[in-house]
């Protein structure tokens, strides 16, 4: 692999490559890129000797050997490259890399730019700093060994693969100077949402955003065999990637001097492509979707490492996936051929005397937050601006008494989001995967479009390449696409159907742990939070059937770091309003916050709601019967469904039983069921058990799997009373209300429920057990006849008896 | 969109389209057709006078309308074409269709065909049986409005989308006669997993597999907005597909005549070409990935349904996507617009007297098992063979006494599966998202290569089109892949980090709700479970860093139906094996068996393995110092890791206080922990307490988050004694030692956890604690200095000093 081809594959006149860089030039790019590739290597192997002064000895090397050699040389020789661009063209540029177990390499970059030592003083640029920057690698109380929020520069953690161009263009939404310039990995290209990421370019508008540069590394091999793009037909590569939308250059080869000069042009050719493509737009306005220009870069895997190793080839095969040479401690010939490989960079041209790099190194580097190890975008707490953010009280649905009003809770949301919108035109959007308005946010478009860059056709509603809704049918590039716009500093809202938002469980997690870290990070400023509206919800989704009732994604996050996670159920419109204010305005934080979109009853005026969503959970006085304080038992609700059912509980109940003591306790901070110690929103025993008694039954009517709230309380006093019902994973196509009669969360399930566990109830209680028995028959019989809810359950709304 | 065109990409010489069809071939395709569209608008809607043979009337339409036209005419346009090429060439073939809310479509083609009522009697081919048919959609007590389990002839749930080509490129693994059409929407298309599922032509060999036709469907519209693939020019459209790899044909238009000349003829060509790729491949060998056709099918959305509702175009609009019409019943201009778009398609020459198809239609079906609503592959239980099992006992490692031997256990369990895989050369299958031999199954190799179809270079290992290890890093793919495999009769095993399964949360959701309702049909029969093998775990990602561990798959896993979910935690490699074998001869389970790759101590021999997997829990009466059967303490562990730290606390609390009761209880299948009435394999309360006491103290060193164990067990007499340890979000890159010590579940915080629970340690108490906190200091100390754990760490086995 020896030969070295540039493929231009349609702008015709390329300078010949070999003349591009000036020897100048070229002499401080491959320094850089030696350099680089030194300091990888040093750190994957080295606890000492770092600048190979000495001749190398097994306590030199560590005893662990955790890393990834093969990606590197190849981020590394892109990212000297950009530099190059970055000084020559005063670019505002930032690094996403796809193959981000290439770890080294970004931490080396960093620390030649200077950024390293400034973040973290004690790896200065010096001998000291260099031994504390190879040792402190994948070692234990250092750095981790992919890129991580520890690594500047960064806002993609290079863990999980798929996400690097989501992210990527998320980062450029809104910034309309930024290029940013996108590695991503043929390991990684095979992923779903890598490859749906791709026609992001359908979203990006030329005018108003920045713009992404795609690199799709080919280095040919995942961890133990050859990657599919790498192992198709040039023609095909080609072929695809126009497809997309996209014009790409091929630049392959080995041979590093020709390669410098083959890279150096072909990224000057793309550079000044997006240059012309937004010179355009920004001058004449987008008379169509641009071809942007993108890069395939075709090197060998572990490319300047050791070319074979106990007799295998190693270099351009995936054998120097993770570590080359495996045992250089114990093996004397490894341990050579790790030196000559050390040596083969000639580190004592690189470094100084103090252990810095040399001028032509240093000089190399873009200065200050033009290196993009400092480029504020990747820190984007730096850049943040609290939003303007209109009254959410002027929202408010009037709520003369409980009950009174029917809402759709999401439909009043969307007419201030739509106001969030209108203030904030450069930094929120919002995002769904073409759900906005089934989702019933439509009044957002009231004030913007949706982004669209693709074909329009007469007859077409809302669509405009600024728009600020975000919609694909993948929840996978919506989530990324969000992530990438608040890890650099903007904010965002997310909906989506509540069943499909396990799509993204595992993004969810990724962007958790990126949180956890980064708080612990002085220099990382703090974000804006990731806030999921889950509408369409397991409840209401009896019209599509079993496939799309699942309540489980409030399971999935409070698995993680308490300290980062909330979750919201508010029952009625004023206090979704009053719960998303708080959201748009945190940071830091997953929010979750799950309602309904059909029209139900309201309970709360805006005053109310407000205190009560302070609170977080509280007594429902007016709907409550226990004046005494001394309940005979404790009707608890959390989801707009459950409450609106254990109101119409506590309704037959109060007509049953008139001297029944019944509390109603709403829950719409979930967490504040947790104990203290476990979640900063948790309540203290002492609030828990005034509120849910020490001994008195709890009937909890719980919007998702039941199993969660005994997870929640299981060391509260009162544990052993509480009883709760949720969904149960019985579900079909039907109406409303069956829905909640299958999984037994309906009124009358739960009127006996109380029935069965309030004991003084007497002989009246057999009675009214069978009476509500027979109602549920009626209703069976009713709906399988009419395909619809009993008129008492579909007008049912909180009388107001008890006051108000 | 009147017009008809017909790009025939590359194959040249195409017969005229209008002359394609004889005139009685084209009548019985149309009214085929035309009653498959009656029938689908007539669920959507009525819910009485299915034949219209009177007038129209309010109470004749259904008071919620619950249905998805938009998409059907389009999906029942290509079962007519499909069902008249499997008659003229007896073609076996499935339809996979990716739109499955067309539900309604599907439902009337297997009426059409007969189907549906054998499998229904009661929805018999007459007027009862129809208004049965049309009532019943989309109705409670009905079926759902999506294509489901209860859909004969489909694998495919409608709702979630995005697996279509992944579940169609599964099914055709392995049945080289079967042809599996596979429709994909264009909303649909953009999902992440579908878009990766193009590459799976990669994987497929023409010899030994059969095909897939995927048929991309541009109805131009998801619910609000237009599709990206939809609106770009074709000339990216086909460079994308070909790209690919695929050799498309675009067949569009609008005219029912002109289209049913060019789609047959462009499916004959298509088919032919299937033919002909085969043939070769099967003659010749295989010399290159050949090019497979598919066809691009560019229809209006809403096809033959009302052209204007309320002045609105619907047709060729997304407003056609759900329901056309809103309120027929109340709206009497809807209702008549509705009557005669049902006689549009002339209901009165389709059915007879009685109501059944008329001739023509009914021998435009296929026949028998022809049928694709009949098809037993899509009913793969049917077609199940047991798996012919070598002895898994004679892969034992031989442990003389508990802790004196050391193994890798998925390094063993490779042996067995290699061997499983030799005996089973045309229905098992092992999936990986390139990490088989990451998670040591490399002995799976001995008997089989890598499935690859792309290029092969010099050097290559182990790759070849008929290989039965499927790896492509994508988990969406391998799992869709696989689910195919199971629901077409086959078996798989699929290994995958652990923190990554979450990557597939979402489809195993919908898998498990689909084997649920499966288990509720008698005519569908049980196929095999679908096995995860979970490793690379989260106590073992000490190397790869906090991004890769998340023990959460479990908890997610077990919010699904109890009779579908067992979770295992085998503790060595010879209870991985007794378990893998369990699970590969199970059924219509979903299981999930986590277990180490790392060289861990072993404890039971194949005997003691076998009788402790039988049990699923039990007391490991070698380690427990309690032979009074009264301990102090018990010492529960589930997991390889929480049991090698659970014995080794042992061993050092033994050394400390030799007189300490202790019992030490092993979960291997950890529903045993769940009560009885709420698993079939949980414990009774009794046989519980006998294992945890009703009154002392459990410590609990759990695999996952400690939650799960109280989520579990809190209905359990002794579940506040319950101490449990597991994984808290903490861990970083480290040693492997030193992830336990950071989550507190390692043998010096076990140990602790005991004498802070046992008060009749007396003085020595305080002591022994303060050694066990040195102990952590040291740990600390050691692992900072050197880069590994601490010699007695690395080395301690179990001592055997308590016999065996």
């Amino acid at each position: 692999m020896a030969e070295t081809t540039g493929t231009q594959a349609s702008w015709a006149t390329t300078p010949a490559a070999t003349e591009h860089l000036s020897a100048q030039e070229l002499d401080g790019l491959d320094m850089w890129w030696r350099a680089a590739n030194y300091l990888s290597v040093g750190q994957i192997y080295l606890m000492g000797n770092p600048l190979l002064r000495e001749p190398l000895r097994p306590e030199h090397v560590k005893p662990r050997l955790l890393g990834h050699w093969g990606t590197t040389p190849g981020l590394n020789f892109v990212y000297a490259h950009l530099n190059r661009a970055i000084r020559t063209r005063d670019l505002d540029m930032m690094y996403v890399i796809g193959p981000g177990h290439g770890g080294p390499g970004l931490i080396a970059a960093a620390w030649l730019e200077g950024t390293y030592s400034e973040v973290y003083p004690d790896v200065a640029q010096d001998h000291d700093g260099l031994v504390r920057l190879v040792t402190q690698f994948s070692f234990p109380g250092g750095v981790p060994s992919h890129v991580a929020p520890e690594t500047p520069g960064s806002i993609h953690e290079g863990g999980e693969l798929g996400y690097s161009l989501a992210h990527a263009f998320g980062a450029a939404l809104d910034n309309p100077e930024l290029v940013v310039a996108c590695v991503v990995g043929d390991g990684e290209a095979e992923t779903g949402p890598l490859a749906a990421g791709w026609q992001s370019n359908k979203f990006l508008d030329p005018a108003t955003d920045g713009a992404v540069l795609p690199i799709l590394h080919l280095n040919g091999y995942k961890i133990a065999s050859p990657t599919v793009w790498a192992r198709i037909p040039e023609e095909e590569l080609l072929s695809t990637l126009r497809g997309f939308g996209y014009e790409p250059f091929v630049v392959a080869g080995s041979d590093p001097g020709s390669m410098h000069h083959l890279f150096a042009a072909t990224l000057d050719r793309c550079l000044d492509g997006i240059a012309a493509v937004q010179r355009r737009a920004r001058r004449d306005g987008i008379q169509r979707r641009p071809r942007w220009p993108m890069i395939v870069l075709r090197t060998p895997k572990g490319w300047t490492g050791p070319a074979t190793v106990d007799g295998k080839r190693v270099e351009g095969t995936w054998r120097s996936h993770q570590i080359p040479l495996s045992d250089p401690r114990r093996n004397p010939e490894h341990l050579a051929q790790l030196e000559s490989w050390l040596l083969s960079y000639e580190p004592a041209e690189l470094f100084d005397h103090d252990g810095a790099p040399v001028p032509p190194i240093r000089e190399h580097s873009p200065v200050g937050i033009r290196r993009m190890s400092a480029n504020p975008h990747a820190n984007g707490g730096r850049l943040l601006r609290a939003l303007r953010m209109p009254d959410f009280r002027d929202y408010a649905v009037p709520v003369a008494r409980p009950g009174a009003e029917t809402a759709e809770a999401t439909r009043v949301l969307g007419g201030f989001l739509r106001d969030v919108v209108r203030r904030n035109r450069q930094n929120f959007r919002v995002f769904a995967p073409d759900e906005n308005n089934s989702n019933r946010l439509d009044a957002v478009l009231e004030a913007t479009t949706r982004a669209w860059v693709a074909e329009t056709e007469p007859g077409d509603e809302s669509l405009a390449p600024d728009g600020r809704v975000m919609e694909i049918l993948s929840e996978h590039t919506c989530q990324g696409w969000l992530e990438g716009y608040l890890l650099t500093g903007r904010h965002g809202f997310f909906s989506c159907y509540e069943a499909f938002a396990h799509i993204v469980d595992s993004m969810v997690n990724q962007h958790a742990k990126w949180l956890k870290v980064s708080n612990q990070l002085p220099w990382r400023a703090p974000i804006a939070s990731l806030n999921y509206l889950l509408t369409s919800h397991v409840w209401r989704q009896d019209h599509n059937g079993f496939s799309h009732q699942d309540p489980g994604f409030i399971d999935h996050v409070v698995n993680k770091k308490a300290e980062i996670v909330r979750v919201y159920l508010p029952p009625d419109a004023n206090t979704l309003l009053s719960v998303a204010d708080h959201c748009l305005r945190s940071r830091d934080y997953i929010n979750v916050v799950v309602a309904g979109k059909q029209p139900e009853p309201q309970y709360l005026d805006m005053d109310a709601a407000i205190v009560h969503c302070t609170k977080g959970i509280g007594i429902w006085d007016w709907a409550s019967s226990d004046q005494s304080g001394d309940p005979d038992v404790v009707m608890a609700c959390a989801g707009d469904v459950p409450t609106m059912e254990t109101l119409a509980a506590v309704d037959h109940l109060r007509h049953d039983f008139p001297d029944l003591r019944m509390r109603v306790v709403n829950v719409v901070d979930l967490m504040r069921l947790q104990e203290e110690r476990e979640h900063p929103h948790g309540l203290s025993d002492t609030a828990f058990d005034s509120l849910f008694t020490r001994d008195r039954p709890v009937i909890f009517a719980f919007h998702g799997y039941p199993w969660l709230i005994h997870r929640l309380t299981y060391r509260r006093h009162n544990h052993a009373n509480i009883h709760v019902r949720g969904y149960k994973e019985e579900g079909t196509t039907t109406t409303p209300f069956d829905m909640c009669v299958l999984n037994e969360i309906d009124r009358f399930h739960l009127a006996i429920d109380v029935i069965d566990r309030v004991p003084r109830l007497g002989p009246r209680a057999a009675y009214a057990r069978e009476a509500l028995k027979s109602k549920l028959i009626e209703h069976r019989q009713y709906v399988s006849a009419h395909g619809e809810d009993m008129p008492e359950i579909q007008e049912w709304t909180w009388p107001g008896r008890l006051g108000s």
